[in-house]
């Protein structure tokens, strides 16, 4: 009996130090593997990133912003404190004897430790790279643990909302250039919001947790979002009601009047500064052409912390959102986590890119550096940003995309030619075979949309020609190709190929 | 004394963790940094980077490649018996429960394990990612824990030698396209090397270690690589001087005539396989123009254990390494670890792109797969590849380009011609300030290199016009720029700017 128990915990031990059970025999069979929540992508998939990641790099680009690159893994200590409850989802790296380290797991929190490092003041910055969260994933959602952000963010002292509204617009133009159908930028403020649960008398301490209640609004009816606040998280049903007031308001610019006919909420000083940046929010985008994209949401509130003031997060609009082959069960919903905690800037079904204010996170790294003291004038930079999850808009896009490819088509003749076309820019292949049968070589020339072969028999070879055929299309008494002298192959492909 | 040594001891195991000593006061103000061995890249030195990207990525396009991308960490076990020693510089992620992972070391295990687990015949991929090294950074030479490798593969059954000699024809088009310099591609053949060791009496056990004394002779003299054979590693000096013989052999095409000529080592099967395969790489390297890059060289030997055929190492000559910002101690010497390993497929002074054969990887993956049986005539891949250090060609580009940056440049009216100008696709940038200084925004124009600026003041605003000033140039007579209409603005800036 005893001895079981023991040969038990000795399995458990394996198991728990990395090594196969004893009882299971083919644990080397279920290695080859990516690890959970990560993905290879195939020429294919890249090739539609890439295109994506082109067009958000030329938007960002055309407002000046410049690219920085960050280490993929973090001091530990960067990143503590940052994430509130959603701490437990980052990456450690092991201890191997040196610093204790993490993986990012946003580009924000690294940006603002990179301009609080190096002491800058104002930057407009772009980074695209892949951020890691030990979330349950989510696969066919496009829910992943390894996934790229493209942010877009302004740092700087600057006067009010001018950069925010830039911020907006930028997402305009990406969601726009990107063409990914009809969408929504909800927009709400962080002070607005405060003022909300302040005036509702939310106790400053249910602050956080009664707001992710607030997010789940546009998924929930108001009934559920109530007895969640109540029930579950011990509100007072009549503060619940006051909030549930305020926060079914939406619309647009007419909503600011509407707020300011509110004396109890205008009383609040934190809605009085709210309402005055909303007001020139609307303003500035009026000139930016955007107030059409533009939905004033009360219920909009985010889950990360460091927000302090405009928050926006733009949505597909119901229409446009069907079920595609990777997100089989998008309603246009919001996606909740266990737990209930909404999980910030994650690729939702529905929402493809969010952001907002954050004022005091640089001022956070500062303040470390100058050992906690000298929290002077310059110390903080004030920064606002926004974020698209580009995986979602891949598989929209994908869904639309045909197939493309474009590339050009031996003996030991064909090295040479190869290198001849090479030399002279032309993409070439051709099969790594001596003696290659030319039906094989027509079939790799289908499956990968090789346009033209250039086309070499012995004859060839003794005359000094060329064939060349094009494989795309079939041309008239051509079937056989077109015999050139070998001295015109290349300028008689490059006028084919309109190079 | 005893509360002494136990409070010592407290701090020693606070440090071991991470935590800061009680002893020390600011340990937050060493936080803001990056972790060791890696760092940011400004938007500068991003720009560099991305230039030299594209310019290897067209070169590898135009051999047909296509490009995947893998998770940055993999599965602990499929990494594991890959490296030999270097193992040890594998970075772990800490078991949070679940599968233990380990950041990537190369792109060509991750590689193998892509075409073992998609069941792949054939592929010809790059990818241009970064790779992860716990290994002694060395900043100033370029060597850090986190860098790029820019690896070009051919996977696949091919003839013999002609995908070999394509990834040395496509270093030579790299190489050339970067302008690095003057450069020669060391090659030899790992079965002639076996051969040697083997003829020459080197225990079986030992050829790795000889291997990589072996390796170390383009920065030792032979005397001292001898005495590391020999009184390190108890190799009989009979033995040593037997591979000095061979090992110092370097040449071009002729080497093998000499080697041809030696009796004794032509007797190995291996040696006369290595030859015939070097044979034929000489063939196709005429053919494809290489041959004044190649250099035959014995004492080639890399580190790396899963090279099973041809390898191959760029270097720059002797002329072309001389001390640069980021590279003040180059010696064109290859770089020896301490303890005498050398670190392979990293950045060393000199070398710039390594690789070779490796036939057997994809099949560990394979049988692996298949639960360890099953070594079918299929199961194996045979793959050749080459590796760019991108951190040593950096710093070569980086010291040659001049600074380059284009972009082009208040009040409430600027909100609305930025809109404009960023609506004709052309970049445009202002200074978020309500009422900024004019000449503050002149010197932004400087510092930012931007060619054009595009001032309005009352007058212009009552006029309907703007004015546009060329801040690359002085022109005569224009000195406060030209004043146009505001409905001709987007056309004469076009017009001005190339558009």
């Amino acid at each position: 009996e005893q001895v079981k128990v023991l040969l038990s915990l000795k399995d458990k031990l394996r198991i728990a130090s990395g090594e196969p059970a004893s009882g299971s025999k083919s644990a080397k069979s279920f290695s080859l593997k990516t690890p959970k929540g990560t993905k290879d992508y195939t020429a294919k998939e890249m090739s539609v990133r890439s295109k994506i990641f082109s067009t958000i790099t030329s938007v960002f680009e055309k407002h000046g912003a410049v690219t920085i690159d960050t280490p993929v893994f973090e001091l530990k200590e960067i990143l503590t404190g940052k994430y509130g409850e959603d701490s437990k989802l980052i990456y450690d790296l092991k201890d191997q004897g040196g610093e204790e380290c993490s993986l990012r797991y946003d580009l924000t929190v690294p940006f603002a430790r990179h301009v609080a490092m190096n002491g800058i003041s104002n930057v407009k910055r772009f980074q695209i790279a892949k951020v890691y969260r030990r979330d349950q994933p989510a696969m066919t959602k496009g829910r992943m643990r390894e996934f790229y952000q493209c942010d877009y963010d302004i740092a700087g002292q600057y006067d009010a909302m001018i950069p925010d509204a830039e911020c907006v617009r930028v997402a305009v133009e990406v969601l726009t250039s990107l063409d990914v159908g009809s969408f929504v930028i909800k927009i709400n403020h962080r002070k607005i919001l405060d003022a909300i649960f302040e005036v509702s008398g939310v106790p400053e301490d249910k602050i956080r947790t009664i707001s992710s209640a607030v997010d789940k609004l546009d998924k929930l009816p108001w009934a559920d979002v109530k007895k969640e606040m109540t029930e579950e998280k011990g509100l007072d049903e009549s503060v619940a009601d006051k909030i549930g007031e305020y926060v079914r308001l939406s619309g647009r610019e007419e909503l600011l009047d509407k707020l300011r006919a509110l004396p109890e909420l205008m009383a609040s000083s934190k809605a009085q500064e709210g309402v005055a940046d909303m007001d020139l929010f609307f303003k500035y985008a009026k000139i930016y052409n955007i107030l059409d994209y533009v939905s004033f949401d009360m219920s909009l509130a985010r889950g990360l912390d460091y927000y302090t003031g405009i928050i926006y997060e733009a949505v597909l609009t119901e229409e446009n959102v069907r079920p595609t082959e990777a997100q089989p069960t998008a309603t246009g919903a919001k996606e909740v986590k266990e737990g209930g905690e909404i999980d910030e800037s994650q690729v939702r079904v529905g929402s493809i890119a969010a952001g907002g204010r954050y004022d005091e996170l640089v001022g956070m790294f500062s303040a470390a550096r100058r050992g906690g003291k000298a929290k002077g004038k310059n110390s903080n930079v004030p920064c606002v940003g926004i974020s698209f999850g580009v995986e979602r808009i891949y598989s929209i896009v994908m869904s639309r995309l045909p197939a493309e490819t474009i590339k050009a088509n031996k003996t030991q003749v064909a090295l040479k030619i190869a290198t001849e076309l090479w030399d002279a820019g032309i993409p070439a292949e051709f099969t790594y075979k001596v003696k290659p049968r030319l039906q094989s070589q027509y079939n790799t020339c289908d499956q990968e949309v090789i346009p033209w072969a250039v086309l070499i028999g012995s004859d060839e070879v003794a005359s000094g020609n060329v064939k060349i055929k094009n494989m795309a299309v079939k041309v008239e008494g051509e079937e056989g190709g077109v015999t050139v002298k070998r001295s015109d192959m290349i300028s008689e492909l490059k006028q084919r190929l309109g190079l």
